[in-house]
C-alpha cells in the first residue's frame, strides 16, 4: 500500500521538485535570482504568484538562444542561396547590383547606401516560393552547412544554459516565445527540434504572402515586399499582435530588445528582464557596444539602472555549447 | 486495492469517454462526420491519425461562434462609440461626414461611397488610445449593452453546440483558434471568457500601433491605419503568420472562410471543412447567398462540390444559444 502512495506521488509530483534545473548555470547570483524569480511566480499563495494563463516569456532568438557571430546565420543563408541562383541563372546578376555583390562575395557594395544591396538579396533570395518550399530549402541547407569557425551545424550552435532556462520554464507552466527580427518562417524550420518551441510560438519579423489556389494545391506564397520588421520598437507591438498579452519573463542581448523588456517591466510589473551579455572570448565571442550584430549599449545601461538580470556570459555559464557536455 | 485502481483508472481516462461530448448536437449525420473525424485523427493506430502537435482547429467568429445579425456586433461597438464621441466632443462631426453620419444614425450615407463613412468611423473609434484602455471600454460596452432583438449581451449570443464542439476538440488536445474579419484586439475581449480561447489563439483583422515607452509606462497605441484584413485569402496568410501550421479543421459560415476551408484541404489532406449554413429563422436567423453579413454562395457550392461537412443549423442543432439550456 504504502509503495502505491509513493508511486503515485511520484508521478503527481513535478520533476522539477527533484533535480537542478539549471545544471549548465554556474552557482552565482544571477542563476539564483532565476529560480526565485520563476518559484515566486509559480508557487501558489506567493504573493508574486502569476496565473499559469498568464505566463508569457519571450526570448530573442540570434545572440540569445543561438550565436550570432560572425554574421547573423539567416544572413549567411541569404547570400549562399543568393550565389546558388546566380550560378544558376547569371542574368540576375545582371538585373540587380546586390545579387551580383552576393555572388562575387563583394560585402562592401552590399553594405552600402544603407545595406541597399543586402536588402535586395534578402528580398530575392527569401521570396517566389511557396513557403513549404522556402521551409524545404532552409532545412536542406542547415543540413549541409557548416559555420566557418566552429565546424558545427548552425542549429547546434543553441546555448546549452538558455535550452535549460525553456525547459524549466515550460515545466513551470511558462509559454515560452521566440521575439526575434530574424524571419519568422527561417526560425519555424528549427525552433521545434532546436528550442522546443511550436511553429505558433515563434514570432519575427515577415515579408508578405499571397494565397494561391488551384483545383488540387491551395498555397501562401512569399512576395518579396517587407510586411513586419520586428525589431526594437517593434517587438511590443509584434507581442501584443500575436500574444495579445505582456510577457512576465523578457529575454533578449542586444539594444534590439530594450523595448520588449521595457514593455515587460516598466511600471513595477512582476515582470523579470534578462539581459545576455557576450563575455566570454574564450568559449563563444565577446561583444557589445559597437558589435556590427547585436550591438548592445543602451539596453545594458538601463538594465543597470532599473536593476534588471544581466547575465555574465563568462561567468555565469558553465557550459555554453551542447557539444560540451559530450567531452566530459 | 481494487477501488484504487478504479479510482486511479477514473482520474488517468479522458473525460470524453463517459458522454456524450456533443449533447446540443441532433443525432445526425453531421454530428457522427464530426465525432468519426476527430475519433480517427486522435485514436493512436488510426491511419488518419495526427500528431498532437498538429491538432490545429481554426475557427471564424462572427455567424460562426456568436451571432452576427442584424449587423457585426463589432460594427455596432464602433457606431456606439461614434455617436459617444461626437456627443462629447461636438466638432468631431464637422471634420468627418463618417462620424457624422453614426451620430446622426444616417446607415446610408455611412454605406456611400464603398463604406467611405463607415471605414472613417471603424478609424476613428477604435484608434488613439493604449490597446489596453481600448480593451477597457470594450468590457464596459459589453457588460452594459443589450442585442435590440433579443435583449441579451452580445457576449451571451454564442452558439451552444460550438462551445461543446470547442470543448471536445481541446480535451482531444486540439488546439483552438479563432481566424476572423473581425477586430483581433476586439475579439481578445471575450475570447477566453465566452470560447476557452485565450488571447495568443486569436487570430483576426488589426490596425497599426505604435510602442510608446516613459520613465514609469510602456505601453502599445492603437494607430488608425489598416494593418491587415484577415478575411478571403486574408485568412490562410494569417494563419501561416500566426500559426505557422495548416489547420486539421477548419470551420466557418460565409464566403470570407473559403480559402482558409481550401488551405486546410486541398490536396487531399487528411482535414475536415466544416461550413455552418444559417437555416433557422425561429431560433436564429436564416440567410446565405446575397446577405449583407455573413453571404454564403461561393463556399456553399464548393463544399457541395467538394463534400465538406455542411451544418443546416435547424436540423442539426438541438439547441441554439446557451440560455435555452436554462428552460428545461
Amino acid at each position: 500500500m504504502r509503495s502505491i502512495v509513493v508511486a503515485i506521488a511520484l508521478v503527481l509530483l513535478p520533476s522539477w521538485s527533484l533535480a537542478d534545473p539549471l545544471p549548465s548555470w554556474n552557482d552565482t547570483e544571477t542563476k539564483a535570482a532565476i529560480l526565485d524569480f520563476v518559484q515566486a511566480t509559480t508557487m501558489p499563495g506567493s504573493d508574486r504568484y502569476v496565473d499559469p494563463a498568464a505566463r508569457i516569456a519571450t526570448f530573442d532568438n540570434d545572440g540569445n538562444l543561438w550565436a550570432e557571430q560572425p554574421v547573423y546565420f539567416q544572413l549567411i543563408y541569404a547570400l549562399d542561396k543568393a550565389k546558388a541562383m546566380v550560378a544558376a541563372d547569371p542574368s540576375l546578376a545582371e538585373k540587380s547590383a546586390g545579387m551580383k555583390a552576393a555572388a562575387d562575395g563583394d560585402m562592401q557594395t552590399l553594405l552600402a547606401d544603407g545595406h541597399k544591396g543586402l536588402l535586395e538579396v534578402m528580398a530575392v533570395s527569401h521570396s517566389g516560393m511557396t513557403t513549404d518550399e522556402f521551409k524545404d530549402e532552409v532545412e536542406t541547407w542547415l543540413e549541409t552547412t557548416k559555420h566557418p569557425e566552429t565546424g558545427r551545424r548552425y542549429d547546434e550552435m543553441v546555448y546549452q544554459p538558455m535550452l535549460e532556462l525553456l525547459t524549466y520554464l515550460r515545466d513551470r507552466d511558462y509559454k515560452t516565445y521566440i521575439v526575434s527580427g530574424g524571419g519568422i518562417d527561417f526560425i519555424r524550420v528549427f525552433s521545434e527540434r532546436a528550442y522546443g518551441i511550436p511553429p505558433e510560438q515563434v514570432v519575427g519579423s515577415s515579408i508578405k504572402a499571397t494565397f494561391e489556389v488551384s483545383d488540387d494545391t491551395a498555397e501562401t506564397v512569399k512576395s518579396p515586399e517587407l510586411f513586419f520588421i520586428d525589431d526594437k520598437e517593434g517587438k511590443p507591438v509584434a507581442i501584443n499582435q500575436h500574444i495579445g498579452r505582456r510577457p512576465v519573463i523578457a529575454s533578449g542581448n542586444s539594444d534590439g530588445d530594450l523595448q520588449m523588456m521595457q514593455y515587460a517591466t516598466r511600471g513595477d510589473r512582476n515582470a523579470l528582464a534578462i539581459l545576455l551579455h557576450h563575455t566570454d572570448a574564450d568559449r563563444e565571442w565577446a561583444y557589445d557596444k559597437g558589435s556590427k550584430v547585436g550591438g548592445l549599449d543602451k539596453a545594458l545601461v538601463e538594465a543597470k539602472q532599473r536593476g534588471w538580470l544581466v547575465i555574465d556570459m563568462k561567468a555565469d555559464w558553465r557550459t555554453v555549447f551542447p557539444w560540451e557536455l559530450e567531452k566530459r
